[in-house]
């Protein structure tokens, strides 16, 4: 019966979620699919409860009949030991943001770290991938740190303005790919790094409405560079829009958006999602204000 | 955006649950409002929680996006403490089938007696309510004999095969309806309060398919009675065969079983559902084997 075995349930687990646009692009991916599909954001503030019970949320979620949740922050880390088993690039990452509930258990992905990378390849196919710079190590620069570097990047330069927390990213990603060179700098030597780099990729705030400005000194790009950015909100940023300006093929955060949902619904339901029509849901959904 | 604020997540939680035909009821009368329905069973068993649970299931229920709940068999009146507010129909039952979700709130209603009465107008219009006997007083039982009061019966006889839980029933519906004639009477008496019966209602398990047999002896149904079952598996009790047989206008478990869904429909979407089309949907899933 196709009502039962069909349907989906999914939860998005996470701090100030509820304007997140990732459950209206899941619903309606699956709507083109014909399944019936609901997906609830699980706000831990709305419900009083501290980001250390993910792993008492998913149980519960388990057991009252869910099938998948995402995560997102401040829970990325935290879930990892509530888990059943982990994926390789998940545990490598030391972040899961999707959930699975497979007979049971709960095992843990990242397609952040993927989305990127489809995001990558599907939104500037042939980019060049010898040298690329990047700016800001957090939990997003940490996926799309690992992306570049499994998408293929020989030399990876990380940059923070907390320089401490781009060397320890630097040399954990070097452990992980010892055949590629991982550096960080200082921002002051991004004029160097730059001249020497096919791309860039902004992974700090800085842009977003509630950020904006510019990540760095646009003075330096050149129409050779390819110019990604993960902010979202908006989706034309300052940096994406002076890049373009200046000739640059760009990489807006919409894509990286997209592309973690279109490896969680893949994952969640084994059916191949529409990538081109998630992103038009997903550009709609901003135009409507959400 | 519909995709939020027009979507509905509804659990049913007991015992032995997984067969019920009253989730993919829901869903498929959902589908034709447009909405997005998913009613997910929640059988204590399969997550290896005791009956008690059923306070803390539903608070975790709420806390993870659930709109609303039946609670059936062994939680109907373990449900009742846990509780922000009941309807005055429930609290006299003391027994609660529905909860909703409002504004973070609990609150429990009963729409086994309501869908009994509901059935009862719409599938035997008409039907005398002078004098009516019921075989059984458990649980479904309770439920039909208040809903037989509310619907306007003036003399209502209960039997049952231990004959204190009638007689405790007739004593507790006495003081519910002063107005009217409730009393127990032992089966050897059947004879002669049926004689005086405008119709008769089972509410035994005899009949289903792991109880096959009559509740009573059908010598004594003449054609000016009516008869009601509330077993529905299967619809067509031994007893409703009988009794069409002999000329007697029946109304079978099933429009029960539809009424309650009926009305728990209603209660959690606001709409109005169609219960003609849910019979048939409930009747096509009995046909497909569920």
């Amino acid at each position: 019966m196709s009502t039962v075995s069909e349907s989906y349930l999914v939860g998005l687990i996470g701090e100030g979620i509820t304007i997140s646009l990732t459950p209206p692009m899941h619903e309606r991916e699956a709507d083109q699919h014909g399944l019936r599909y609901l997906y609830r954001p699980i706000d831990l503030s709305a419900i009083n409860r501290p980001a250390g019970s993910v792993g008492e949320l998913l149980r519960q979620g388990r057991d009252l009949g869910f099938n998948a949740f995402n995560i997102t922050h401040p829970c990325k880390q935290l879930v990892l030991e509530h888990l059943d088993e982990i994926s390789d690039d998940a545990r490598r990452l030391e972040a899961v943001n999707t959930v699975l509930v497979r007979d049971g258990k709960l095992i843990g992905h990242n397609t952040d770290f993927s989305g990127f990378g489809t995001a990558l390849a599907y939104g500037l196919p042939g980019a060049g991938l010898g040298s690329v710079v990047q700016l800001g190590t957090g939990g997003a620069g940490s996926a799309v740190a690992y992306a570049l570097l499994k998408s293929g990047v020989r030399t990876l330069t990380l940059t923070d303005l907390a320089p401490e927390r781009a060397a320890a990213r630097a040399a954990a990603l070097a452990a992980l790919f010892p055949d590629r060179q991982v550096g960080s700098v200082p921002a002051a030597d991004l004029p160097a790094v730059l001249a020497a780099a096919d791309g860039v990729v902004n992974a700090t705030p800085v842009g977003m409405h509630t950020h904006p400005g510019l990540p760095l000194d646009t003075g330096l790009l050149e129409p050779r560079h390819w110019v990604a950015d993960v902010i979202y909100r908006p989706v034309e940023t300052e940096l994406i829009t002076v890049a373009a300006a200046k000739g640059c093929r760009t990489l807006d955060g919409g894509h990286m958006a997209v592309g973690q949902a279109v490896d969680a619904f893949r994952l969640i339901t084994g059916l191949e999602p529409d990538p081109a029509r998630m992103r038009a849901h997903f550009l709609d959904l901003l135009a409507e204000g959400r």
